[in-house]
């Protein structure tokens, strides 16, 4: 078993680097607190032994040595960035966990076949570059680096320059490393471990998700002498495309969801009818055709409103992936390590888009969950419980040691 | 007949100071473009022999003498500040047309028996700092100072600090002055008079409104991993009371108008269900049971709504003025000018708001329109012609004349 007190004094830790306003963080990828968490993060690797190697988009590879030379290592991890009012554990659990892993094998004097590396995967949240997972998106040949490098967060500063600014633009390239494996434990951030008392879930799918960036166009006009038949309200527009995004996911039950999260108004002044409104379109399920059926609403109607209301409607696609399924023989791993720490679990699927869904192209990929309070992530409040914590990095040591060959 | 180069020098002398981005201007209340363009008038004022007085809400007063030493004045003016995204002429014509009328009585050696007065107005725009009209409404005693000092912008900071820190806290009590009259010239802000081929406006009602501030609370959870069933979204509350609002107006015609100009959503980001939403209401009608109907009417609906998505609501009122009637002995004087001086004309009613709507409650207030292209205003690209401009203020010299008795 990992030592739990340890791995919750450096989830704490970490949780002062960017902190929130509300008990959370705001740990935004390229910031310079993102900065100070690597730094944190690469003291930690080091000191447990590990060589640090940085790729050219920023990832960090913390490997522990083999003891077979021409064995591909076993990856683990997740990514350190959060939210603007994100919690302490999304991604940082399975980052932390998996050095909470390594330091166990230290301790037990545990050696494996294959070199072991604890990767923490750069911009996986997406808030403030959109679309999410990018690094390990461009690991795994999904996006070039130029168009990852290449975009911009709403203050218009590109990702690339940000990147450089904090110090972490290395010398590896992208994607160079062939895997023998990658394993990502993670929060679930949905209710459903929490609500049928289990305590690990086996991740076995990944649900897709389409991205949309909206953009209408109206004309700027004043609020009172404006008369009503002559208006070409933008902020309409963005209303009742709001409520079809929300007809349309409830049309598709169970397990299809979708909202607008972000929406910007021009030039949101109180007695100015809008004149433009940029905002996001996040639908998302398990099933393809579903997903691909959503899409195709959500822009027919999209258009639909912008033509009865006289607006320019321009729809532009900022973030893909489809549903995806993860190894069978990873997570027949996983499973049976649950059970022999006699952990309850059961199989899930994975509301939120995790950088094991890329990764999983190009090697063989599994997850680990565990609970969350009421569900609840993306909100400071987040919470789990240390014994949670502990459960799931238990689950994660005992896979791979399977996998890596003790 | 005013000297129409002159005054179209001066508006676009004034339009320099704080420019916008597309032609139009951005001199927002108590920044230091306002300053700048405070200081520029107050030159122009001098230079005309007038003397300028300051009261301690930033509404400047520049005054020509009387024959009279015991006649009250007559004031004339609106204001300098623009919206964010504003125009060249809303306000600045009925200031700088006043500072027009003074020039031209110089000119014309024409001397009064009451003194003349050119106002410049505080905030009347209220995008900065909500209510529209703020300063004007503490000289008519709907507001208090303290009530004002303390309205906060955006970002928090205080209309009290910042008139402080631009320089412009007068040692004038408000709303001392006694008036004889006051008369406002303004562009039309909206297409009636355009429509009609009239060149001038004779004010003869403003319409009434409601501002209203709404909060949603509702619960920042993850787009993807959160049921629809789990989600508390107060972005979809705020779209459905948009829509509401819309039909509310619609349902009023005709003459009755509402939108939604500003939205703030928290946390505003892509992969986050928005958990709280501030956003303002702008509902207004010429007819008192109207604006009342449809206040009660919003009022229901917001709380309806959130009922129903499970949303804390919140409703503050921002701002409020009754429907108006100028004063029918200076409405007949307006009408007769502009007859003698030939201008097409036609009775209006004022669909914005504007300084002499309060003024109006403590001395006999009128106001002049001319048409603006295609009814835009709070735009850049609001535009007027030098002979729909030289037209308005021909008619207020000759009506500020027979008021002040030549
Ligand atoms: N796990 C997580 O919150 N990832 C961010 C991308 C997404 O919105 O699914
Ligand atoms: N004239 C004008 O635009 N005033 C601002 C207040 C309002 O919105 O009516």
């Amino acid at each position: 078993r990992i030592n739990s007190a340890r791995l919750w004094d450096s989830l704490m830790e970490m949780a002062l680097v960017g902190p929130g306003v509300a008990g959370g963080c705001n740990r935004q990828t390229l910031t310079d607190a993102d900065n100070e968490g690597r730094h944190l993060f690469k003291r930690w690797c080091e000191a447990a032994g590990m060589t640090m190697g940085v790729d050219t988009m920023g990832n960090m590879f913390a490997t522990r040595a083999g003891t077979d030379a021409d064995a591909l290592p076993v990856y683990m991890g997740s990514h350190l960035d959060t939210q603007p009012t994100g919690g302490k554990y999304d991604g940082v659990l399975g980052v932390l966990g998996a050095l909470e892993v390594v330091r166990s094998m230290n301790d037990l004097g545990i050696r494996t076949k294959h070199p072991v590396v604890v990767t923490n995967w750069t911009n996986e949240e997406g808030a403030r570059f959109a679309p999410a997972m990018l690094a390990s998106g461009v690991f795994a040949g999904l996006h070039t680096e130029d168009y990852a490098k290449s975009r911009r967060d709403p203050e218009g500063k590109l990702f690339g320059e940000e990147l450089a600014r904090i110090g972490w633009v290395g010398d590896e390239p992208v994607g160079a490393r062939k895997m023998h494996a990658m394993l990502e434990l993670h929060i679930e951030q949905g209710p459903i471990l929490e609500a049928a008392g289990k305590t690990i879930g086996v991740v076995t799918h990944g649900q897709g998700l389409w991205w949309l960036e909206i953009t209408l166009t109206g004309k700027d006009a004043h609020t009172g002498s404006t008369p009503m038949a002559m208006r070409v309200n933008a902020g309409l527009g963005m209303a009742r495309i709001t409520e079809r995004v929300h007809q349309i996911a409830m049309s598709h039950q169970p397990n299809a969801v979708g909202a607008v999260g972000q929406v910007f108004v021009h030039p949101n002044s109180r007695n100015v009818i809008p004149g433009k409104v940029v905002f996001t379109v996040d639908i998302r399920s398990p099933e393809q055709a579903k997903l691909d059926a959503m899409k195709a609403e959500v822009v027919r109607a999209a258009h639909a409103v912008a033509a009865e209301l006289g607006l320019g409607c321009s729809i532009e696609d900022v973030g893909h992936f489809d549903p995806v399924t993860f190894d069978t023989g990873l997570v027949q791993i996983v499973r049976q390590s649950a059970e022999k720490l006699g952990y309850s679990q059961m199989d899930i699927v994975s509301g939120a888009g995790h950088d094991a869904c890329w990764i999983n192209r190009v090697a063989p990929t599994v997850m680990v969950m565990c609970p969350c309070v009421d569900g609840l992530s993306h909100n400071e409040a987040e919470e789990i419980s240390p014994e949670w914590a502990a459960a799931g990095t238990d689950v994660l040591l005992h896979a791979v040691l399977e996998v890596a060959e003790v």
